[in-house]
């Protein structure tokens, strides 16, 4: 009898009909002489209703009282589950994430699974019956509720899988798995059989929708083979794994596209120690994430720095920026609205030459002009203006023949433009 | 520096504009100087729309799942409150049942509060702060989240109320406190400043309104004054309590009517021992709720028993006793519907004489006719048309002169009709 862990997102329970949905297909597995436990997140817009209830009260809802408020709806699911599940004639117990044992720290809106204490849900599992577990949620160690902020669902049943040693970790979602582009911006889009856990990170904003980047390093950490695969049909999907046997040949694994970002260059930062660190001091003490910084020389004793924010950031990334500029001695402020992110990734990467080369011909070809380029061992990135993302997503993955697996070996037989040297064309500083 | 627990009610806490309410009530009371505990119920009509939810699963959910999904109606509520009081500027944590120390046994709907270890709450209120506590629920010794069953957040309201050693316990309603009578029956019925445990436990029928029985039993058991109060005003309301020091002379304190019962007769039932119990155990094994039973003696060697139910499980109780009446050798089996309850409860009634037979004569010279009469040490129930109650209510109320307090002496000068001996007229089994 193997163990499974399941895990269903909001949408799959989003009524009771779904609801039901979900409790066959985890009776369908008992059925096949598993051992299932499974992990649910709240039903639908439950979250964004009690957080527009928080909102209601007070405008600045503490993140206590908001987690302990939040931590309700996957209480109400897993108890709705497990009622399913015992009318279709299944013995199963629910729990909340403070009773399956997720031993959380850090903050109590986004905290961390410190440990999962699993001996509840693995009594339950040895009596045969369904442990269904509350995702999102757990308690630390003075017995207060935290809650482990957007996509701690798939963590939970991640972690959970690791606690139990389980067979497999199943993550269901209302997409076939991962592919190698978005499908509604590239037609021939291929669902990928496997991907490893580092292309996996650095795909998130591809994989960000059907698997959080925090379930997948948990994944990482201990070793669990994650199955992302569609709760509407029973064809497999993609399994996220450390070693990926088949397809080895594969240089890119896929692309990922990111609109709405926008470009900020401080031009003519004197090259001294310690400027870098105060502009990106202030913009992170304004809690601003920045993505792509990219720092280029222009001239001796002068360097431009230039990175990305989300386009929603620019108002107060400016706001800090502008006081600044004059403080360090920098000569101009300039921004770019409408810029996007595109990026190749792939394992087989850095030991194939000429990606990077191939991923620029592919978009010169179409005339798209690069603003940013930064690259890591297994992804490269290029930042474009935002209304030619899709024909460069179209581009590159025609130019990599990613919609055909065979086509894309190791070997060197391809005719593609896989050729250049030149795949490190600028310095990230990430 | 007291402690004072409050206890708000669903409707109390029915939106958010009345959470607010609640928490400039209990910000008042901080002001004051207190340390304040709140417990809280689920908002409004939550539990009966999480209870349509489960049975829209399925018709017979389990217990331990219902328990699981109707606690997340009290958690709503400590949250909200909690960032209600914060956003006014008073600091407040919110604490689940389990979390704030309820440990409970019994059954997983209706189990009782076995102990209360209000340490965390304790803390809380050390620091200065309102702790905001979750009725209604909390968790057995193996952590599995259990509810108290109706009423169940007043019983949590008195029970911490013992366990913090508080100077008072303050149960918030939508009335003014415990009357003489209902006073949409009787206009004139008067507010009572004070009463006794057990006379607030056989007033039931009024009291559970306003404060459950359970809940009376916890006072009792552990001394804790009990302030039934207004949340609407701030004029006091009912002490409930051992021993009354005002209104001493008062032989009646108050009336209480129930509507909606059905009398059963079983007539001439041999006089055998164990009949009875045969009986009524098969009554309780069809679970139903037996109320008054009178036992009389018909002639030699047959009894008549004679009980009320509820009147939606007289179908239930007729088709138990159809097939016994004949096992058990009695002659005939008697129904009748619309028939009422009206009691007279007062401490001071057992010492007092012609309290009976005044309440007798009060009713005849109405015109109403008594089918069972039935007494405990400081109650008298007549069971009457159901048709009549609020004239009988109307009549004793008069008879006794509730309304009046100063009129209700135990020396005699009143000129009131209480003089007959006659107050045990038949004997209770109950």
């Amino acid at each position: 009898m193997a163990i499974i862990v399941q895990k269903y997102g909001g949408t799959s329970v989003g009524n009771v009909e779904r609801i039901y949905n979900v409790a066959r297909r985890v009776a369908a597995s008992v059925d096949e002489g598993h051992n299932v436990a499974v992990v649910v997140s709240a039903m639908g817009d439950t979250t964004d209703e009690l957080v527009a209830l928080a909102k209601s009260v007070t405008a600045f809802p503490s993140e206590r009282e908001m987690a302990v408020l939040l931590s309700t709806g996957e209480q109400v699911t897993v108890a709705l589950l497990a009622m399913a599940l015992q009318s279709l004639g299944y013995e199963a117990s629910s729990f909340t994430g403070p009773q399956a044992g997720v031993l959380t720290d850090g903050s109590k809106l986004n905290s961390r699974i410190a440990a999962f204490d699993a001996v509840k849900v693995k009594e339950t599992l040895a009596l045969g019956k369904v442990a269904v577990v509350a995702g999102f949620q757990g308690a630390d160690k003075d017995g207060e509720i935290n809650t482990l902020g957007r996509g701690g669902s798939d963590t939970t049943a991640v972690a959970l899988a690791a606690a139990l040693q389980a067979h497999s970790c199943e993550i269901y979602t209302d997409v076939d798995g991962v592919y190698t582009c978005d499908p509604r911006v590239v037609r021939d889009a291929r669902k990928l059989d496997e991907i490893t856990y580092d292309e996996m990170l650095e795909l998130a904003s591809l994989g960000a929708k059907v698997l959080h980047p925090r379930a997948v390093e948990c994944g990482k950490e201990h070793g669990v083979v994650i199955h992302v695969r569609s709760s509407f049909h029973y064809e497999p999907g993609t399994l996220v794994k450390e070693e990926i046997d088949m397809e080895k040949g594969t240089v890119i694994r896929g692309i990922a596209c990111d609109a709405g970002q926008s470009k900020i260059a401080v031009v003519g930062v004197p090259d001294k120690p310690g400027i870098a660190a105060r502009i990106f001091s202030a913009i992170a003490n304004a809690c601003i994430s920045v993505d792509l910084i990219v720092q280029s020389i222009r001239r001796e004793g002068e360097n431009d720095i230039l990175f990305t924010v989300c386009a929603d950031d620019l108002p107060k990334t400016l706001a800090v920026l502008e006081p600044l500029v004059e403080e360090v001695g920098a000569k101009e402020l300039f921004h770019q609205n409408s810029v996007a992110k595109v990026s190749i990734v792939g394992s087989g990467m850095a030991h194939s030459a000429g990606v990077a080369a191939g991923m620029f011909q592919a978009m010169a070809a179409e005339g798209i002009n690069i603003e940013i380029i930064s690259t890591s061992e297994i992804k490269i990135t290029c930042l474009i203006s935002e209304d030619r993302i899709d024909d460069a997503a179209r581009a590159i993955h025609r130019h990599f023949k990613l919609a055909d697996v065979t086509l894309c070996p190791e070997d060197g037989s391809d005719e593609s433009e896989i050729s250049g040297r030149n795949n490190r064309v600028c310095r990230g500083i990430q």
